[in-house]
């Protein structure tokens, strides 16, 4: 979740960050009884996230400042549409613009994107989730954004779920537990309320793990086919996520395997920030 | 410029996002005597950044762990080449991979992009600027990968030079006052230290600025045969900056203009991730 | 997990609290190159917990002063044991001293507490899990100290899985759904890695939650006849936790019926601190 | 004191450390329009205190909260008293329920068991008075919970008072001055306001420390005897506290000995939170 | 800019150093419902700054306290002038007092000081600007009491402008660059919005300086005729500052040189408080 | 006192302060592998004071500079003297140079002023104290300053003293309860190890102030005979305490009259930083 005290401590760092003391341009430009009116306008079509941490950098910057979001969260919109007004002190209004529009436009880029992807797996039972290749410091609006685009949210971060991988098994095995011994022992450690995942490279890794009992069975790179066993074989008894080579274009073929779950890196490590700008009016 | 201390506190930040009370995969799955080895890896052709952030991600999460990155930031690699490596407890090193990969992966990104910009340039006076589109939190980095990329930085941010756009000058001739009038207005009261850039819409607002004696003009959205007319006018009594437009197609013909300086906020707004992979060997 | 950053966070705090600007009476009375070393004892027998955390005190307030810590967590000590050593410059060891020993008299104090429950669910399958009813700050102290004494940790926060009570059901249930409709509707936005457990507080009550396929079952105040009616009710579609009268009196009883999870806020909230001393010697 | 400054950094600091980001229980299954009411009550009788605490943690989760807390801290209640009502949004309610319920259980536990010393020492004139024994960044919580049930402070801190214990002053007699000149020597240094307390073991030490002008004397584990025949001896030049062996089964004796000031650690360090519970209603 | 942001933070840490855990002497003596009215008197004629600082430290203090500047900074008032009034809780006002007035009279000292500075440089060129050589921790407020004063400010740190100084260039030259290849050297890295200035001792290193193109030039240490000389040579190629020897006996002649700016560390470094009281009246 | 914690902070923040992205000039124009060596000198004579903080700013700086503090605190020097030596990395010693005089300078010249004070009360048993009227977030080094002058220290904080003045007792009168009942109730509430102190101004107040028992009497602006009179009339039955009206010219004849302490603000709100350098020298 996207809680207000998240916001407000990323969005003021980030204010601070662009003006540690003060914008030199408005306090020497602009007189302090002028006023500003805006709107926040798309310059492309596209699915709206962060309209709460648009607002928050006005008031965060002036608590005097009316910020008016017209767009929720998971919206779609066309270019042109106004998603947003702002109304209040001009220095105020120019000094937090920037801030507005980096967050806004970097949250949207990112629904935009996973938008494509969920509507490639429509008619499917896949939902298509996030995974840590989040931007340093912003990964709770990441995940937002993810959410806002219809796609799902997978573990927040490495103390609240398990996701055992080819290395994390070697070493036991190395050591003389099977598979299946390793991930018991682990199960004995931990919180019943951890969730637990592997991650396996071929089909026949798939019976060892589930005899662990565990919740999720990640299968890495597989082909089409060996989803599609990789499922049959599964049979219910975990939740099956598919990851590697996930991409606009391939994603639907994924998500027709069968498959509970696909992950991709791409939704919030290599975006585009959406065309979202802010047309000022200064009186 | 990016020092150690704003290094550590935006990697200990982020190594807090990613495990706020530990990795449970490695502590339930990972012997403590474990050790690992560990290289990182081009997967693709690029530009390095981001060496010290890399080593800081393993440094601040165990003092323990050895890094040695082999290449410099700045420094062209190829696909396969081996960048750093990586050995220490095994359970630490698996804890730091993720938070290490996602800062030199972006860092990398927008040196490589910056560097294509750059390329385009050669033979011109013009260099290459970012702006303040970054990603919040992390301009300090993402300035710093302009740089390795062989681009130039813009003002750092609100508080350290002055940029007058439209906006600001609007409402003081809408006040009686001439534009020369306001930004001369505006000198009287800023440091003698305080660099002054000014943004004009169209040539025949050149004059106007340059006799309040500013630092930088700002072309924006100039057509080419615009820009070399303001350069022509502009004849040294300013830096000239062009904005606008700019993209791997265009940025050649706007840098045989004769500007000096082009800035672009698609060099950190809009990158996608470098595929840099850690290959992980434990025991 | 008990990270070595949430040690030095909380550790730093405490001793910041204690001494604010510094330890009068050492500086008053203690010569500068007075040596101290100390063995801290057991006046009473236990399990001890938060050795590191004894260690962190000392070294935090003095980077010289050398702690060895004897006992490891978890361990039965009698009266009388020694359970670390430090040694160092007095005045530093004066001022470090009641410190190191509030946090480690509280865990061990948790830990014995908790080993006397789970000494009398041996032979059960029934795991001692503790719940958010922990001292405001120190959390993750006193789950690692639950773990000292031989129990398991339940949720970490609300953050990291689900608990639906009655007040959560009952008000979807009032707007016209099922509860399996609202915990199913429930399943589809949170991540599939979301452990969820629901609480119920009648035998009936049990089926629909079962429907919607829920991770966890918790039967809130059962009778004993009760909970063995439960857990054959439930027969191994989910794990059952008893909840409700837990004391040293009844746990065995409860442990014997056959359910998974006994979880119990008194082994927090309500610890007497155990009697360690630290014997020290100035010269 | 409890400053609204110190409850809100605390508080805080738990909202946080419950849920880092947000309660996924309340989004999941709450309607965002519902409301709760809920009713703090009293399932035993006791002391109250922590009132103003209670409150910010709601406050603190959701300004839109609506909190009366009805019994004033130092308030003696029954069980079944209601203590408090809050009303708001049903999502933030149950968020906020549990760390506003740690909080004044413990601080009521305090008070209560405080006022059971309190009341032994009724017609004496010696007062109760807390210890260093505090919960790790809570002593401010602490101490305030000790006045609620009718006892007194000690010093805050190492840093705002003198306390020399044997181990302070037997490295200086070491090196040759007596204890009193050991102490006139300390006073020397100290500033004016600083006030020194001395510890002895022996009714044979008072003499030399009395010597000094010093501004209390603690008696350590003195017998009942000892410490009438410390009293007379000290005869009102200094302050007189007994520490040691003080229990519910001893304080009234001891207090009934002359003694002005009687010190107990278990006030805070072994503490059984209060049976309060809160009785929520979403609609 | 001295924003309130950074007002907020200084003065609250200012707070909390005074008052870690509240004002025992208004919680002891101060009914809880007295309250006090209070104004800012002049006991010396002088120039006023920090009026939103003044009053920050009530209002941080007890959002209800009233507080009404009247002065405005940089306004010059007599003794006994009034130049704020303070109204509200007693106890909150009688704590926050001290606060209040260590910032406004350190404020007004040296807005008093730097303009008889200003004074003395009345119908010439001249600016008075600060230097680094502030109180640490406090580098805003006096640059803005600097401000108010009717002087400016020189540069904020180490981050915003190049000041090159006999140590930076000494190196480069003994490694076989010229000053002027030196400085182009650094000006080909820095960014083209940073203000580059060099200090020079004599009057034959002024053209080498120049030739590199940088924005101001330092005389330090000259004697007018040397300043004259510089000012006729630089002949506004740069900006000419003055520095060393600086007093309010020799400002006037260093102004009627010529030069530019005149820095002076005094401004910042050796300031009298001035004399202002809070006549405080308690109801 | 000055503990390395309080050193830490202070001067990290300062550093920041003065370098929040780094330091252009050293980076753009000395090489990286050039090296500095440094004496701090004094240019006048003086009390040293700020050893410790001095080193920190480069330690901090630069773990690899090495500074060898010669003066104690405490010690007085002349013209000429070298007071500590630095040597390491040049960028790094450039960097930290200004802060590390910052303090050290403004240190000894607190230290330097005390020292005058207390030659003035040679003698006499009077010692030279502080006042809260310090540099907002400097007290612990301004107080540790005064003691390297021979002064001695007051309260630090409302937190650790009672100080009475006429508008606390004023309001107490006022609702009916004499001056000695009302700090009589007042010490029934503070804890027994709180200094009290009584403000008056006035003869024939203090009977009435000392009937309550109370540490230490303030008189306020009282003549040197009304001095005289105030401490026959104490006789020993608390500390007497002499304020305002203290300076250099009067200190002496205030402290013949035998108070035993005197308070003067002048100690930290109106000093001159001593001329302290550092020589530099790069290679």
């Amino acid at each position: 979740m996207l809680t207000d005290r998240i916001i407000t401590t990323a969005v003021t760092a980030a204010l601070v960050e662009d003006a540690p003391w003060g914008d030199l341009t408005s306090e020497a430009l602009i007189p302090a009884d002028a006023t500003a009116t805006a709107t926040l306008s798309a310059r492309e079509p596209g699915v709206f996230s962060g309209g709460a941490v648009f607002a928050a950098a006005f008031r965060l910057t002036d608590p005097s400042i009316e910020v008016t979001v017209i767009a929720n969260d998971g919206e779609r919109f066309e270019a042109g549409d106004t998603l947003a007004t702002v109304s209040g002190p001009a220095r105020s209004v120019l000094t937090a613009e920037r801030i507005g529009l980096n967050f806004v436009q970097r949250m949207s880029g990112i629904a935009t994107l996973t938008s494509l992807f969920v509507a490639e797996t429509e008619g499917t039972k896949a939902r298509i989730v996030d995974t840590r290749k989040t931007t340093p410091g912003l990964r709770a609006f990441e995940r937002h954004a993810v959410r806002s685009g219809g796609g799902h949210n997978h573990r927040f971060s490495l103390s609240d779920a398990v996701m055992a991988k080819d290395n994390h098994l070697a070493v036991l095995t190395a050591r003389g537990l099977t598979v299946t011994e390793a991930l018991l022992q682990a199960k004995e450690q931990l919180s019943h309320t951890t969730h637990i995942e592997v991650e396996v490279d071929r089909i026949d890794q798939i019976e060892a793990v589930l005899a662990a009992g565990i919740d999720t069975i990640m299968l890495d790179n597989f082909t089409l086919d060996q989803l599609r066993e990789g499922v049959a074989l599964v049979a219910g008894r975990a939740i099956v996520e598919a990851s590697g080579n996930v991409s606009l274009d391939t994603v639907r073929d994924i998500a027709a395997t069968g498959v509970d779950v696909i992950s991709s890196g791409a939704l919030t490590h290599s975006v585009r920030s959406l065309d979202l700008g802010l047309d000022v009016t200064v009186v």
